[in-house]
């Protein structure tokens, strides 16, 4: 049953996937789980490349998570329904639907508690040894698939998933109309985190890169100031003064969507006395910052794990036309052995690719 | 006028203070200021050290605070109102009062947001140039003399300062019946953030040291257990279990209240999901650790600077029983000469000192 | 299944209830739901008896619900498991566990966002068509089945329901050391809700009521002063006089546990700017108050519906001691048809009865 | 001094402005008080008409302030600086500022804690015995004079104030991009609770009024629906299914900027549960409405006090274009006894006036 996470192994018509195994990736038939009464088999339509499943396949690993079967990659991803269990009652086969990827327990006090994405029990497409959503076909229970209005495609809908990190990452920092927010970072997460920090009502981005490229992507999609970067630690108080012309007003939040010793020394340092730095990217593990200093401002250091409650919001940022994912779709592939190797090369290279796009 | 911070140079007879100069101590007459509408003129009576008074004496800096003048040290005090300002309507000569040492200036946004502490241009009690109440008299704005019930001594009174220090960083952590929290270090700071953690109704607090007396001192204040640990950080592992095990529930909040590297690792690994940790001893600058995953399970790091609202409080606490300071009173000394210099060596060699008191 | 809340009809040695059918009281055999993977099984031994549960019995209605086929009633309840579930991993038969009476569908926006209490498909014990607890034997999840401590007894244990509701209260007004409360009403609600604001740390509870016994119970219990009222609405502003004069300092938070409109005017009243007001007695459903003045005093009104989360914060002020149930249990019957007509007879006449207690 | 609100009576050339005096409007000289150092002196430019000035103009009374002597009204007020007190530093002479009428004591424990709009010893312009600001010019402290960007206007400047209550209104029922708004009544205030409620991100706000015109002023404004309703407190159930039937989703917020039975019944039957409903308007003093059903569902009723921190969010809302105050502005006066009494008319009619505002 979907809603236990099971592994979907067997052989059965029509069903098929890409599986991670030893490096190599392989369209297989694997067997679907049965429906549950509160589920919905749903048919893949779109599903996006995440850097973790590049990771996953080039290193069999993703922080301390490790794929020791061969495992269904993918966790980005809307469809159509085309099954639903006894007891659904708010979708009905023919509905495109957003998944969120994440199944959790709803026993233990975090999930009472309102923070379900910290469940100890979470099952979560695409993390050993749950299998992901790059299939034609999977079963998921039906409350987590949100129903997309007519004007948004299965595309868009896809992109929930990446942006519900912006999403919570803002949420998590109190993004709103009273606060400027710096984003260290313009790759796809700092992407999505402007995106987001705009449509929570942010007066000013400014984006901070070390790629020119990145930069001007960033400034098309609504950054109110760039900043280049270099990757020298020792040119951090001559940029964060950069940074601070550029904002004009103070720096009330910072989002770190890179993750290093100089992003967050950056972050740490350019945020005001009271302010929040959101540490977004995980580019360190360890990391040798500024931190006492920083502590002494009363400047606070929250940290994210994954989202919760995120698709209804991004939903509707999508249909109010708020947010728009669209320009962050650089790549499209279809679902053939040579095209996915090719879109996983693609999206590994990085280059002028963003967000690189299965349509099944 | 005492509502602005001015020096208190001058002549006057009765008037007397302590002065850091050049690593010095010397008693030294000078010129109170005048007495302002809002002000009250205070005769001190009790005075406790902090270690940031040690630190100016020694190195005439402390952060990035720096003595370039003679300056009256001491913030830790009580006294007797003997003369209130024309518009002072909550006092009479003769109450007995704690003093709060900041005078924020509440026009900007921090003062009028409520984060006064924040105020950049806060002039607080020893902060060069600001003198301190190392003096057998001051003036000071009536509203930060708080006047202190029958059942309190002027010596409890003064306490009320480092006892702000546990109170704020209990607030910033949030700290109440249902958070079991986790106290790295047991000297001064480590112990009003006990005595303020169990006040606030934390129910089970654990409290770290290398030191065995002061676990000792910090079982006898109310702790529920403490831990010896080493200060090689490669017992990182080792001691976080023995810490959760001393908890036996989750820890909730960690106040890290040595701020070494290796604290704050502990600390940041000791924590449970969603939990916090409050930084506030300065051991290290740059501080290096696990702040990634860290944050990657959603454990904020919050800072502290010096408290606000705090005396109301902490009166409430000592008026009911809550929190019982005196024990922490090790050591008193009179004001001569010769006892200020030895009360300065006895807080300076630590020891079985934990809080010099001067009775003035 | 427990789980589902399904009505427990049928006939099975051993299975026996109370049960509510036209205003009459019947033990009568039932069969139990059979037990799901994720469910125990559990012997009861304590269940009080709630106004509710009077109220359904006299008139087959409360608030808006209405009791339309015989129906089983009860939901303060302990017990011991007697079997566990395949998946059930943190109960073993034998242990003394209290149980929370609702069971919400985890599907619904509420619960996702830690609002469970508000779910719209909550299934709670004694709510019809839901069956309750009032039983000796209950098949019920095991993650709403808390474990009590060696040293709580079962009644104890069952207390954790009333308990739960001053907690609750306590919780959404914000009552902690810095608030202090006035409590409008001294029945079980006002005197759980009276010993939850101490455990809060509330420095002063005020209560008041019409009756000078109960007013004397919650005096025992811990209240710093009791104000005796009248039930004429003329004597308003009298008493919010007395009240004030009784709290010494501002009224911070006000919790109306009759919920009549001249409790709630007092409330208001009395409540300082920017202070709270907490409904929780339902005595008027309409109500006739000054609430444009209270508004403009930024006075807020918070409402409950049941509660949350609230079980181990319940066994855990037990555990401390910072609560003392047992005084409030004042009587105790037997499970025969006599002595179930005894109790409620007990109950519903109010005098000494505070709360009334079966041992099955 | 402005900053202790002293009364400006006396005599000097060029001093000039309406006073109210036994239900009449004169222009009669009156002396300046001095400048303090952190005050400046402003050349009034646009002073709007609130529905108070007319109320004190026609009863001498509001709430429950009462006019004795004759007073100087208005509160919704820009200028030009053109004198500086010694310690003014973030202003010069020439400067266009919008100013905020309150000056609180920040001695009181409100004020320390960030809640000065509560602040028991406020000074507010017109409200008595403290002068208003239709003047031609008046001297206040200069934290409290905003400094606007150079493309907003001085008459956008003055609507600072009005639009201050919406915006304090949505802070304080947390309005956001995640909350639908209903708001009841269409008049002024209603009207800038709405611009506020769509630049908090708002994504459906839904007004109600009885009056066609005001509701497509609403429509027109930026309402995603309105409704139509009558002021027959029978037709409040119809009422409630036609808003939520205009809402299409859950009411998670109402502002009742009306504030009488009718329309506070409808107010808290038409919010969902765990919802709240924001006080603004002030029809009725006492209330007789279902309380107690709204507070079992978690309805919760927060109110409001004039506002405080919001000049800078609003200078902010209208410098981006998120808010567009210039079409509420219907007519406009200059500065002779003939028209200043033919702006107090239309003011008071009502019909198609929203903001009568006078050119100084």
């Amino acid at each position: 049953m979907g809603s236990q996470g099971d592994v979907r192994n067997g052989e059965e018509e029509n069903m098929a996937a890409w599986l991670v195994a030893v490096n190599t990736l392989k369209i297989q038939p694997f067997k679907l789980p049965s429906l549950g009464p509160y589920d919905v088999r749903v048919r893949m339509k779109a599903v996006g490349i995440c850097g973790s499943d590049v990771h996953y396949l080039k290193t069999l690993r993703c922080a301390h998570f490790v794929v020791e079967e061969p495992m269904v990659i993918g966790h980005e991803c809307a469809g159509i329904v085309e099954e639903i269990g006894s007891e659904v009652t708010h979708l009905v086969p023919g509905d495109r639907v957003a998944l969120e990827p994440g199944i959790s327990c709803w026993r233990c006090s975090y999930c009472k508690q309102g923070s379900y994405n910290l469940c100890p029990e979470m099952k979560f497409f695409a993390t050993p040894p749950v299998h992901g959503s790059l299939a034609n076909q999977v079963v998921h229970p039906a409350d987590l698939c949100f129903k997309l209005p007519e004007d948004i495609t299965l595309e868009e809908g896809a992109m929930c998933e990446p942006l519900s990190v912006g999403v919570h990452a803002c949420r998590r920092a109190n993004v709103g109309p009273e606060t400027n927010v710096l984003i260290m970072g313009a790759g796809p997460i700092g992407l999505v985190a402007l995106l987001a920090a705009r449509a929570f009502g942010a007066p000013r981005v400014v984006i901070v890169d070390v790629d020119e490229f990145r930069l001007s992507v960033a400034k098309d999609l609504g950054a109110s100031e760039t900043v280049k970067v270099s990757t020298n630690e020792e040119d951090v108080a001559g940029e964060v003064e950069l940074i601070k012309k550029a904002m004009g007003e103070s720096v009330d939040i910072t989002l770190d969507c890179a993750g290093f010793n100089k992003t967050m020394t950056t972050a740490l340092n350019a945020t005001r006395p009271g302010g929040k730095v959101c540490l977004v990217g995980m580019g360190h593990n360890e990391m040798t910052v500024p931190l006492t200093p920083a502590a002494a401002r009363e400047v606070d250091v929250v940290g994210v794990f994954r989202y919760k409650n995120t698709w209804p919001l991004c939903i509707e940022f999508l249909r109010s036309g708020k947010i728009d994912v669209k320009p962050l779709i650089t790549h499209r592939f279809g679902f053939s052995q040579k095209e996915v190797e090719d879109a996983f090369e693609t999206s590994a290279h990085g280059g002028s690719a963003i967000k690189v796009m299965f349509n099944l």
